[in-house]
């Protein structure tokens, strides 16, 4: 193997905050939904249901965008289908497609939920960073996104 | 409750790549250390007692860093245990304070994997992120740390 780039001070003190502050971040913003029976990934799927067309997405696009796998995604949507926040809807010109999509009992808790979930993002997250930091973590994330998706094709 | 202050676009951006893409960034750097035999959270454990006073840590202090509880901590400790990477040591000074001390084969080990780890780290994320990201990250993971560390501490 080359000569090891070690990672500088600024470089390590970037990959360490991550690296060991994550998991706490995700589990203490997942905390604050327990009260309304989601987790955050349940809110996350609920939540891009909400804003798609129809209030619908396809199963494979919704896998594609949430990094899951079809197996993942169905173990994924088994507490909000069973809450009926979501149904399994098909398509009458393509009957090959199938479409996840938000009923009106899923609409009604996602807009209860949103101001509390809104406040508590900023709580633990965003309200501490100020804008360039703001900026760099959108930046950042995504070319870290893209790279990952360029590795990992459905 | 009070008007909601929804995320502006950059806001959205900094959150939801963040939610969107560190279980995946988590995962596939993990996935580049299983040929060794450990997880990111073994390597973690292995890296900060390679680097302490005489490779050991009080347990206690050694929960408080990797935000475990002493339950938590004592679930992460089994396979490097098991696998004689690390060893419990009582401390003659004090009988109450158990330490974890890394072992040779755990120092053998780490120096053997550290190469490759800090080559799938900067791979996957430190260098794809500019000077400016890099930094922002730091600054911006310490400032959340801090906070989670102020609502949990132990």
């Amino acid at each position: 193997m080359a000569k090891t780039n070690w990672l500088t001070n600024a470089e390590m003190l970037a990959w360490r905050g991550f690296i060991e502050r994550s998991a706490d971040l995700i589990n203490i913003i997942d905390k604050d939904l327990e009260p309304y029976g989601l987790d955050g990934g349940d809110y996350q799927l609920l939540a891009m249901l909400s804003e798609a067309p129809e209030h619908k997405m396809k199963m494979c696009d919704l896998a594609q965008t949430l990094g899951l796998s079809r197996s993942g995604l169905t173990r994924r949507m088994e507490g909000v289908l069973k809450a009926k926040y979501v149904s399994r809807v098909g398509d009458q010109n393509d009957r090959r497609a199938a479409f996840a999509q938000i009923t009106k009992k899923g609409l009604t808790l996602i807009k209860k939920v949103a101001p509390h979930h809104v406040a508590s993002v900023r709580r633990h997250m965003i309200d501490i960073l100020s804008p360039v930091e703001i900026t760099a973590f959108g930046t950042g994330f995504a070319k870290i996104g893209k790279r990952l998706s360029q590795k990992t094709k459905i």
